[in-house]
């Protein structure tokens, strides 16, 4: 997820200091390792690799990096050989006269090499310019150990000489990257997959995956290093198929329990610095996955004390819901309360939001038969509903898809009421491959978050040479445009296009484009 | 002083420890005082001030001061009421939705308005860019208390907001200067001049001195902040009728004495951050006036084991200097060993050379003599040499006046032969008569440094009242500009002019500009 701008300033809402308690006491330790730098590299015109801006390595080797006397103007690129999260830190010296003026130098951190193409001057985005990984720092005393207290997410560094004086150069020695992450490798069984691109795809999608595990499962840690709900539902179960970490996931729920609002949603996404603090969105599925995310908990580690002591918090989220349907099972949609499924706007939403209802409604049932909760039959009642309806008003029989809106036929009605399983199982594989005949290309998807559903959807309706496919085609492609980690938005038929206008506020590790660790494992694998 | 151009990499300089050591010993305690913003104002046109740029005072109080609720490109300036030294802090805090992004600051400090009216990024002088008093800082988490961990030198601090989000503003609260000085008031003798625009004159100067005071002498405190040999000798003389802390020019001179080059020269200055460091400048007088800081230190204390310590250092400044003289007496100037006098490079400057060497080499004998030097005779004879070849050969008999070059008289060969003495009381007298009649309205002179030697010459030649004009003309000038220090560069036909093409690397604090304390003191009040 990234940002949205509903602003509810008027909002309150409840803190359960015993869940908040469980929360903190369920926090991670953040491990951290060295790093130097690999290479100096300048930036190059390539047409291979994204907005057409690639690396070359330098002739000099990163051991001649004090060879390397910088003045007013120049400016030295440093490649860590991967991405990585963590704070910088670099030795500063200088040669000639004695020091007659401050230093002054800009430092650019960046994921990606067209980030450092950017001129941060020329941003005019929406999105705040605060988030761009630009410093600009003054040194009064060489030599001087920089260490920048901030933590920054980046492959690459660029250090700038705003000047010195005409009498005196720059020298840098010792870069050195301390990274900062909460996922532990050790708990990691080596996968082996034969297939290379695969193989490819599920590294960068697990480093993806590691870079966003932080004290939660932050969104992106470029930018807006937050945790979302919707996003933490993907994360969960990327991380139950990869590293494992519960304990992760339960702080991350135990956050979002303690916080809910006065009318009983969930925010869309919750702060934790400098102290625990939900936010004032609220996205419909978003406040529902809650119910999802613990379905997924318990599913991966059995927990019924956990899931008793949440299932309160779930059950008012599904309460909500339900008063948004009519009694015939109808969807009447809340623009206050908004079905996300993707930004894009192109497109109606209402179909896809009844199905994702129908999806978590079903989870939630279960968790309610878990605990005995004796108002099961009101959700099984409401399930019927919903069902019906979308089976007698949203399913076109001679078409074979779902309808929406005005007459229209969009993916995301088709790929959540697959995910549902409102269809059977013969319905679903007709659904999909109508989907891919009658719907496909897909345009005007720009996020991984969506691709994920549809992948999961063939999966889900037993087309999986498609699934692969299209996996290999979305994921595979920013692999080839030059991705360490998967990006936060991505649209194939525009591989430059930015929600932001500019690359240098682009998220690219983005925890929502993990998800093949997760699919290649219980799809392809047919492990957990 | 400020700076200049030579480098001369390959200098090897002495290092005397145990001068060193002594010079540590003096290093003065530097005074802390806070300071609250007294006003919040705006920048407004004002013809009658430098570079046509005033202030006024906002409606609102500074008490109402987290009033202002600021968003993306909103600023505010802080107005502390005076010039001062120090350390910035400032809480900051949020008003809104959750804090979704970082804050991303600027901060401007300014010694005077017109400095916040110009932008950084227009600046393209040959000075280091690295002066110009501006930070940019990201807060990752509210409320926070910024504290800037380096030095500045202003009276208005101008914090602008690059962005927060659409969601939050910042609020600000508290901006507290915590002011650096080693000058130390309780020393003072309040003056009561019943001439105000004198008493105004005197003030400014004295807070120009004690700003300026730090762990040594600095020539400015915004830039360079450095120890200049010339500019001491000056700040020296200003200091013994004020604040009279001798220790602290012990210490500077202990500094020079030193690091003398393995020529014997001692450089125009020194840096003592991180540790005491000769620069690589060399200036003909400054070199020279070593001996004149030092004969100046005794006439105010009498020292003699003080100057019996320093004299073998002094006596090789002389005998590097003398070195450039004929048998005849003639001056021969050296391009790399320059005569500074002042800035501008218009005029001619050997005869003022050959001058200041008679000044200096009458101070010199008069330490020879004090420490019983058994070589004082040779002294006394080049002074002879040099005395006659000026009364014969530069002093022209009709014009009453001294020729320097090629057939030219100007201003600072009558100011310096006239401060040497070089010519009888009535002589000098009708030389700078002489001077008004034929040489002013002075031209072309950016320095209160060489109008300082204007000065003194006037008073020296017993021109008392045009002494006292002119002194109010030039620094009375700076104040109806709104000076609140004196500044390193003031040019009355070209008010706006800067030796650096901007005002935001102008320093409107520096030390050689403070003199009328010594000028009013010595000649008006007929004191020390």
């Amino acid at each position: 997820m990234a940002f949205t701008f509903q602003i509810n300033n008027e909002l309150q809402f409840n803190h359960d200091e015993e869940l908040l308690k469980k929360a903190e006491e369920c926090c991670p330790e953040i491990k951290k390792e060295t790093k130097k730098a690999l290479h100096l590299v300048k930036l190059i015109q390539d047409q291979t690799q994204l907005d057409g801006i690639g690396t070359s390595i330098l002739e000099k080797d990163i051991d001649q990096l004090s060879d390397y006397h910088l003045k007013r103007d120049d400016s030295l690129i440093l490649d860590f050989g991967n991405h990585y999260v963590g704070s910088f830190s670099v030795d500063l010296d200088q040669v000639g006269s004695p020091m007659d003026a401050p230093l002054y130098i800009r430092l650019k951190f960046a994921e990606m090499p067209c980030e450092l193409n950017a001129e941060s001057q020329d941003y005019d985005g929406w999105l705040s310019r605060s988030w761009i990984q630009e410093e600009f720092i003054h040194i009064d005393e060489l030599p001087y150990t920089l260490k920048l207290p901030r933590r920054y997410s980046f492959r690459y560094v660029e250090i700038k000489v705003i000047d010195t004086s005409p009498k005196w150069q720059v020298v840098i020695k010792n870069p050195t990257l301390i990274t900062e992450t909460s996922a532990d490798y050790s708990r990691l069984e080596p996968l082996s997959l034969e297939d290379k691109t695969l193989q490819k795809i599920y590294d960068v999608g697990l480093k993806t995956l590691a870079d966003c595990m932080q004290d939660v499962f932050e969104d992106g840690p470029k930018r807006d290093r937050r945790l979302w709900l919707g996003d933490l539902r993907l994360q969960a179960l990327a991380n139950y198929s990869t590293f494992d970490q519960c304990e992760l996931v339960k702080r991350c729920l135990y956050l979002f329990a303690g916080m809910t609002a006065e009318n009983n949603k969930i925010s869309a996404n919750v702060f934790v610095k400098p102290k625990p603090l939900p936010d004032d969105t609220f996205l419909y599925e978003y406040s529902l996955f809650f119910i999802s995310t613990l379905y997924d908990y318990n599913k991966a580690h059995p927990d019924l004390a956990f899931v008793k002591e949440l299932y309160p918090i779930a059950k008012k989220q599904m309460d909500v819901t339900l008063k948004m349907f009519t009694e015939e099972g109808k969807f009447i949609p809340d623009e206050d309360y908004p079905v996300f499924v993707d930004w894009s706007n192109a497109f109606n939403k209402d179909t896809a939001g009844h199905a994702e209802t129908i999806y978590v409604l079903k989870q939630f049932i279960s968790l309610s038969h878990l605990v005995e909760d004796e108002d099961e039959h009101i959700y099984t009642k409401a399930l019927n509903q919903l069902s019906n309806y979308a089976k007698e008003h949203l399913f076109n029989k001679e078409k074979h898809l779902f309808v929406t809106g005005e007459n229209e036929y969009n993916i995301a009605s088709q790929v959540w009421m697959v995910l549902a399983h409102v269809m059977d199982d013969e319905t679903n594989k007709k659904i999909m491959n109508n989907t891919i005949e009658q719907l496909f290309p897909i345009k005007n998807i720009a996020t991984p978050y969506m691709y994920h559903h549809i992948v999961e959807a063939l999966f889900e309706a037993h087309l999986d040479k498609e699934a692969i496919a299209l996996m290999k085609k979305y994921w595979g492609k920013m692999i080839e445009l030059g991705a360490d980690t998967f990006w936060e938005a991505f649209d194939p038929d525009r591989v430059s296009y930015s929600p932001y206008g500019s690359p240098i506020v682009n998220s690219y590790c983005h925890a929502w484009s993990c998800t093949p660790v997760y699919l290649i494992k219980k799809y392809i694998l047919n492990s957990k």
